[in-house]
């Protein structure tokens, strides 16, 4: 295999990794990947991501407790990926120039984007050192609450958490679905029956174990789909007025 | 150098390109590309993101003028990464299964992240094959007429865009802002002068020069950050309104 492909390798084994040993992140480990996510790229050169590196074990748990995993405060690195327009809003009204479009719901997406690519690169840069990486979609199961927590500004919000360590587990790929079902070419095409074109993945899905939950068979895809969506938690669920209350507006038709 | 590092000494070097050679991309390393956005990290595992390979030339240039960029015409390969709520929700509903709730903002949200971590993971990948890219947040500049020239679904919206070839272009790096200005312990904190902090930074991009527009000096980074706040794009501004046409319901306090 030519070097290069070393990065492809890991990427096509990139399985989450929930429980980790005790042993934390040489300084110089960490440095290198908050060197790899300022070099990400960035809506216009912007850099509205910013990072909140948890280290306090009292607010690690309290961003466990949103999330509902308690395998959260025990991740050696607790990353949270912040949506940041308050950086420029002060360094564009600094210079007296017109800042107020920092507000605009556009500029939120541009930095939610930013911060999940960075997160991306930074999960990366962490399988190529063999650490393992959990993504924390769950901190916005109460996305005011982890304002609350981590101080968070006007016109900033979290995007997503992100753990790191040493793997202390070993789970099993996880299936996943033919990409023949998720890519289009020039439009977007829809199947006369999705349960018979997941057919075979529901099997697949039905034999691999999750390490998750001792080891016990999982549900089929499609089973997973439905428990999904009766999962509705209403602080998630109403999560556009928090990014309201941060301060960024949605500029709906009937708004001036 | 070990070998693991190669992927970090690519994350480091990364530069946008926007030029790009006539040169298609064989079919097996597009192949790749896409394995590696199949076996991406996804919110609860739902596989929200799809992608929309354009490869019409009228096509490409109907994406281009929405971009108001005609380098994206020319990319070798155009993808567009998209939210797709829809899938799971047709899965759902063919079960007979409670389904509204793939409506909600919260899993766009979802969706949105999953489609931003695929794009990163397959830039990523290309960038270990020696290929450039270059990230298109301004398809959203009018996402309205993107989701009608792609045929997209309700339930579904275009996230980002990305062009990918070989490298006819080899840009300097982009100078950026120090870490210490993006990372925090704990909680945010504020500074008290921006422009203070950022002194050095505004001088090492005035240095900088930007291939984009024929080898002239940029501005400082404050100057740029002014010049973009300016620039509102009032279809962009409004996206929100694209958002729920195609479906999505905001779940505002005063909604229902």
């Amino acid at each position: 295999m030519n070097e290069l492909n070393i990065m492809l390798q890991k990427q096509l084994e990139h399985r989450t990794i929930r429980e980790f040993k005790e042993e934390s992140l040489p300084a110089e480990k960490f440095n290198d990947l908050m060197e790899v996510a300022r070099r990400t790229a960035s809506s216009n050169g912007m850099q509205t991501c910013s990072i909140i590196r948890v280290t306090d074990p009292a607010i690690k748990k309290e961003i466990a407790a949103v999330c509902g995993q308690e395998y959260v405060a025990k991740a050696p690195e607790l990353l949270i990926f912040i949506v940041d327009q308050y950086r420029n809003y002060k360094i564009a009204g600094e210079k007296n120039s017109f800042n107020e479009s920092a507000k605009d719901l556009d500029r939120f997406f541009s930095a939610f984007t930013d911060a999940c690519i960075t997160a991306q690169n930074v999960v990366n840069a962490a399988e190529s050192m063999n650490l393992g990486t959990v993504y924390l979609g769950s901190i916005l199961n109460d996305s005011e609450k982890v304002c609350e927590i981590l101080n968070l500004p006007q016109l900033t919000f979290p995007a997503i958490g992100l753990g790191i360590g040493y793997p202390n587990q070993n789970p099993q790929l996880k299936p996943r679905m033919d990409m023949s079902l998720r890519i289009f070419e020039n439009k977007y095409s829809s199947f006369n029956n999705y349960l018979d074109e997941i057919k075979d993945y529901d099997k697949e899905m039905n034999a691999y174990y999750d390490l998750r939950d001792s080891n016990r068979r999982v549900d089929s895809f499609s089973d997973q789909v439905a428990t999904q969506f009766k999962n509705v938690i209403p602080k998630r669920q109403k999560m556009i007025n928090v990014i309201r209350k941060q301060g960024f507006n949605l500029n709906l038709k009937d708004e001036k």
